[in-house]
Formats: C-alpha cells, structure tokens, sequence
C-alpha cells in the first residue's frame, strides 16, 4: 500500500486501538432492555467518533435502536460512491461466569483482544473508521464518496434495517457496499465471501396444566409439556440428519459446481475443524463435506431450552409449560416467510393433545449469494493481495447478515463481504476475541481499498 | 370421640394453629444447599415442640439432614407401640413470583393456610404431635407407647433414613407404622392409602462442544445437544402412551381384580379432574381410566430442561449441553435399581455420535402395596368414620414415600397410611395449601386413633 498511509497507521497504532476499547466497553447489548440505554450510548459514541474523523454525522431514532449515518462526499463527481455498513450493537454475554476477563473490559491474551462486540461487529466496523481517517488525516480527503451505515439491532435481526433503506434511497444511493462481518478462512488468508445463509428463527411454546402439578398425583394422566416439547423437536431431523418438515427444500437451489469444486480445494481440516470446537465427533446431513454443511445447506437448530425444575437436586414436578428456541438457518432461493408457514403447519401437525403449542417467529432474514466481479470485487483482490501478500480465496458462510439481500435489492448495487475474523473467535459465545494484527491489517486493506476502488473510473 | 379430648381440641384451635405457622416460616428447603441452616433450625424446632408437649426426644445427625426422634413409652408392657413417621423438609418453592402470598408466610383464605409444606408435610406431621398433646394434657398419659421419627429429606429422597432405621432397628421397635404424608380421596371422604408408587429420578447430561458456538458458523456440522437431547428423550414413550425403555415393564405386577374394581367405583369425574388441572385434554396410556394411570402404572416424565439461551428475545447460540431432569414412577414390583441400569442401557443405546451422554441416578425409593387389615387398620376406620361422620374409602396414589417399604422390612412392622391432604392441593407446586378443617379433624381422628388401637390389646 501507499507509504503515506502506513506510515499513519505505524504512528497510531496504539491510539486506534484504545478508541476500539473505548467502543467495546459499552454494553450495547440489543436484545436486553435493561441495555437500552447503553446501545443508544454506542450510537452517540460512533456518531462522536465519525464526526471526529471528519465526516458529517448523525443518529437517526428508528422504532428499535437508532441507526447513525455518517456522509463525505467531495471525491468530486467522477469517483464512486461507497456504502459501508455495520452494526455497533452485540449478542448477549451470558453466561457470564464462563468467560475469562470480563465481557465488557477488553483484555489483550496473545495478540487478540478479548471483549464482546470485539468482532461481531465493533471491531471489523471501526477498522473502516480509522481507514477513512487515514485518509484525512494524511491527505486531507477521501478517493470515494463514503457513507457509513451502522446498525443497533443487527443482532436481533436489523427489524428496522430494511425500512430504513427503503425510505431514503436517494440519500443511501452508492455504486457498491463493502460490509466487514465475517471472518477470514485461516490465519493468514484473505477472503472474499460469496454466500451466506439467512433465517428463521422461532420461539416455540407448549403450554399444558394451568400450573406446575405433583408428578406424583398427576404424572400418567397429565400430558407432560417439557416430553411434548421433546418429540416435537424430534421430528425436525430424519435419520440422515436431513430437516424432515414437510416443504422445507422446495426452494433450495444447488450450488454450482464450480463453486463447490472451489470449497473442496480450500485446505480443510475437519479433524482440527472438531478439534477445536471440543466435540467427540462432527456430524450433520449425509453427503456433504463439513464446508458444504457449513456454507451450502440449511438447518434447523436448537438454541435454548427451559421448562420445569433446573436448579439442583430432584424436583418432582410436573411443568405447567415448555420453551424452545428453535432457528432454522436458509440457502438460497429459500425464503423466511415460507419456513414460517412451513414450521407453523409442521408444528401444529405433531403437536400432541393435551397441549397447546405455539411457534412464534421472532426475525428472518433472506439468504445471498454473490456474484464474483465489479470494480469492487477487483479492487478488493488487489488491497488484500498487496497488505496480506497473497491472493484472497472465495468463501462461503454459515452465517446470517439479513441485510445483505436488502441492501442489493433496495440500492441495486452489489455487496463485497470482506472481513478479518478468525475461526474460533467465539462471536456469540463467551470469550470473543479478534486477532489484533488483522485489526490492523484490516485497516490498511480497507484504505488500500477506497484508493483502488476509487481510481478505478 | 370422648369428649375430654374434643373440649382440649375446641378450646386450643387457635394456638394449635398459630404453632403450626410457626413451624411453617422455617424455609426447610432440603434439596437447597443455601437452606441448610433453615432445615437444622427447623429440626431444632420440632424437637422443642415434641418436648413441650412431653415426649423425650432428640435430634440426631445424618451425613445429610439431621433425624429429630420422639418417644413415650409408658402406656404399659400390654400395650402395642406406634411409629409415627413424617418429614419437616419441603419442597423448593420456586418459581416464587407464581405464588398469591410469600410460600413461607402462612397466610389463610377460604379456610386453607397457603404456605410450603403446609400439607406436605409439616401439617400433617404436626397434627400428630398436636393429638399426643391432647392426650398428655387432658388425661397426662399415652393409651400406646409412642414413637415420632421424623427426617429432613424425604423430598431428597430419604438418602440416610433407610440406613438410620437398620442402624436403629431395636430402638424403633414397633407394632405398626402411622403416617399422614397423603390426601383424602375428596373433600369429606376419609381415605386409607392402599398403595404407592415408587421412584426413579435421573438427570440426563449431553455434552457437545467444548463451549457455546455460533449457530450460522458451526450449525450443521457439530451435533446440537440440545436436539440430541430431545431425540433421546422422545424414545421414552411409544405411540401409545407406554414406556418405551426395553424391560421396564418386566416386573409390574398387576393390581388384582377385586382392587380395580373398587378403584372404579369411587366417585370420580374425570372432567372436574382436567378442569381443575387447566390442561386442555387429558393423556396417558390407552387402556386404563385416569385413576387407574396415577395409582397402578408406572410412568417416565420429564421434570426439568435446560439448555443454551433462554431470555428475552433470540440468541443464534449452538448450545455446548443439555440437561434434562427425568423421573419414573414405579410400581409393585419394579425395582429402582433395575430400572436404573435399564435407563442408562437405554440411554446409551439411543445416544446420537457427536455427544457424550450420561443418565445420573439421583435418588429412587420402592413401590408398595398394602395389606389392608390387622389392629391399626381397623382402629383407623372406627377413628376416621367417627371423626368424619363416614366411612373411610381405600384408595391408591401416584406419589411416592421412598421409605414406606423400608419400615415394613426393617422393622417388621405394617404401615397405614392416613392422609389429611385434598386434591388440588398445590404440593410441589406454587400456592400450596392446606385445609384448616382437615388439621382440625386430623388431629381429633389421630387422637382418637391412639385410643382405640391402644384399646385393641
């Protein structure tokens, strides 16, 4: 890259990284109410911290949590305009006695920083934040036109995004996104995303007795929500790990072949891939190889389940109800709204008498798949190439990012995933760390970027 | 009854009440490690009470909770000896914010004392300890030599009571055992319990990963424990309502004819049943009525789930484990032990690959079934009918009193078991209660009862 540039980020190294910690001690936790106030203290901070870079700023109220938009644009009428996008809002850190240091007090362990948010999104979206101000600081303006668009509520499925989007098109008008939410495929390895699978995802409810009953007295003529529950979730799989509701695949495209011959050339371990998450064994839908589980096909899982007694010790109650949290995650052409009837429909079917079971959808998001080229996507090839010295791969990603489909529908423009996780980042689970050198290396790729992509026409 | 003890009854209704709620404050909460100073405090209660009233009595250690014992054994060497058994240890009370009133703050409405372990069992344990008074104070002397031995973790599963009474088997020498731990069939309708079932109480602990995942980033390829664990627990029952555990019927003995037959022709509405439950339909096994489910087959009932995310709103976590709480109920001549090994059999058998599952025995106590005659049964029908103004009805119940059977094969000794409870009653369950009428009769129809089985040699 540019020496100008990386002599700014040799000199801020330290400081860039202490504003990051800044960002990470606010518990902008999206799901709890009790954290509302704090998320909406995350948006005025990134409002501050564009304003502070030299962009022009805003926090703009939504039915959720607020969006903030920051705008430069005087690259000069032939440059093209960027939208970049994130979220400043992060998962829930329970359960809290499992993580290391405290979720909220960013703790460097061997070069990574510790703390929630650190790369789901906080990190990977302040990275551009400092770009752009490489860029300012060091020339004094910018190669695109820039928008920044950064979320609150991206981890409860962006529910105001799309609106928001649709509303002001022609304020949000840009030529392409670039979007850092996703990790790279191993250390060392710069990668461009081309898939991610969307969701669905439900809260389902069985309610029996009025109240908790004496298993003794009632148990034998009494149907048991918490067993209900079970075999309801039990026909959800067939034997070959396949989603067995009825439906479920009618629209799932299959991936081209070149495509997945590309994922079988990436160097894949499965044993280290098993290794590292702790499990006797891997398992998943017959037929597949673990990527193409991970990045080519849905799913249907359990994310939480609550009934009854759990404390310690023997309890002998019959429980009045049972909960489960069930997503389903989505390839394309699969839409949420159609898993919802399909769920809906398989749930009321294989609900016993006795109970009364409700599965209520709480957000969805559409899948995506990209296509591989635009000046944007040729512009990132070479940034990653130049800061990481070599070529990015092509990935795909088991993950959800709702907004991606928006984004390209609404503006009609494409979207470039490139982001700078690592596997084993724990993102959503208790110590989430991001690779500190890949902050900084992110960094640098992002403002190689703006320079490439913007003398591009 | 003699009216001596009937004017001691009417002139002390107030008092005898106000100790009860006494005793009933002392949060005993066995199965709570943060409640065992309450449980001792509570032991330490009971005893002063049985010394004020005039037996010699004692608290004695366990390696769990402590054993108060009372005796009086001056009626006579003619005269039989009676064991009066009940426990001072309740249930848990949560989930708290479910109860009308504070669960250990007796409060009164309609004529029943709310509050835990007003019926099971304090109340029906101090009923006894308020009849021996009756005779002490009125008449300054016992008509049998008396016997109280009362334990602190029948709801724990009565871990060291066998092992007390092996231990003690000369001291607890005794003709027959009484005790009142169980309901009437209906209000107004004394009742002799015929039989009880047994227990088997597991936890069931699958373990995936290391540590919570993402569910985009790794779901589909790691086994879901919470998914494995409804998958195992719905190979508990078949399509009919059976246990589906290989074996677990090899030892059910079936009830003979004459005992169906009069269990049919109670009085009992299934209807008012499912109503006053609040359950949309009833279940169970096909080929047996309701009562028939609670008093003479066994069952396998979940009691407890917990896994992964269960707050507010939606967390895209792919748990690491999942843990079920789960109890069967045995009958006569189903052995805790044997099912035991078949449920871990069974466990082990089912369990998917990619999950490491471990079915934990936590306590279990045998079935029972009565012989229904001998001097304290037919005492305890000339008491109840006197008391009640009708005879008493012989009736089964789905719950369990581990050490029933113990008493019977230590000591040598049969049990009656006589029972002041109602249905509806709320034990093990929020808003418990007690009838205010049914201590008061309770304890004028065990009063009577020492009168007249102490009249029978």
């Amino acid at each position: 890259m540019s020496r100008d540039l990386a002599a700014f980020f040799d000199a801020n190294a330290a400081r860039v990284r202490d504003e990051l910690f800044d960002f990470l001690r606010i518990p902008s936790v999206s799901a709890r109410s009790e954290h509302d106030a704090d998320t909406r203290r995350a948006a005025a901070w990134l409002q501050g911290a564009l304003e502070t870079v030299g962009l022009r700023a805003e926090t703009i109220d939504t039915p959720g949590h607020p969006i903030v938009l920051g705008e430069r644009r005087e690259a000069g009428a032939g440059k093209p305009t960027l939208l970049i996008y994130g979220h400043y809002d992060v998962q829930p850190a329970e359960p809290l006695e499992l993580w290391d240091s405290p979720a909220f007090e960013p703790t460097i362990r061997d070069g990574n920083v510790y703390a929630r948010g650190s790369v789901d999104d906080k990190g990977q979206l302040f990275l551009h934040v400092k770009a752009l101000e490489a860029h300012l600081k060091v020339r004094g303006t910018l190669p695109v036109n820039v928008i920044v668009l950064a979320e609150g509520e991206e981890e409860v499925g962006s529910v105001n995004l799309e609106a928001f989007i649709e509303a002001n098109r022609e304020r949000l008008a840009c030529d392409a996104v670039v979007i850092s939410d996703s990790a790279m495929f191993a250390k060392g390895i710069p990668s461009i995303l081309s898939s991610l699978r969307g969701m669905a995802y439900f809260q389902i409810d069985v309610q029996g007795p009025a109240g908790d009953l004496h298993s003794g007295s009632y148990g034998g003529a009494v149907v048991n929500p918490a067993m209900a529950l079970a075999r309801i979730l039990a026909t959800m799989h067939d034997e070959t790990g396949k989603v067995a509701i009825p439906g479920f695949y009618d629209d799932v495209r299959p991936f081209p072949d070149a495509v997945r011959a590309q994922m079988r050339g990436l160097p894949f371990d499965e044993e280290h891939f098993r290794a590292e998450t702790g499990a006797p064994a891997l398992g998943g839908e017959t037929g597949y190889t673990v990527l193409e589980r991970l990045w080519t096909r849905p799913t249907c899982e359990v994310n939480g389940l609550l009934s009854g007694y759990t404390g310690e010790g023997a309890k002998t109650v019959l429980p009045a109800k049972a909960m489960a949290k069930v997503s389903c995650r989505l390839v394309p052409d699969q839409d949420p709204k159609r898993i919802e009837a399909l769920m809906q429909a398989h749930v009321a079917r294989v609900a016993p008498a006795g109970v009364t079971v409700t599965a209520t959808h709480l957000h969805g998001g559409r899948p995506w798949r990209a296509d591989l080229g635009g000046p944007l996507f040729d512009a990132a090839k070479v940034a990653l190439a130049e800061v990481f010295g070599r070529e990015p791969v092509v990935t795909g990603e088991g993950g959800s990012i709702p907004v991606v489909g928006d984004f390209e529908r609404v503006l009609g423009a494409p979207v470039l995933l490139v982001g700078f996780g690592l596997p084993g980042e724990n993102a959503h689970a208790p110590n989430e760390w991001m690779s500190l050198e890949n902050y900084d290396k992110g960094m640098r790729a992002m403002a190689r970027l703006y320079d490439v992509y913007g003398g591009s026409r």
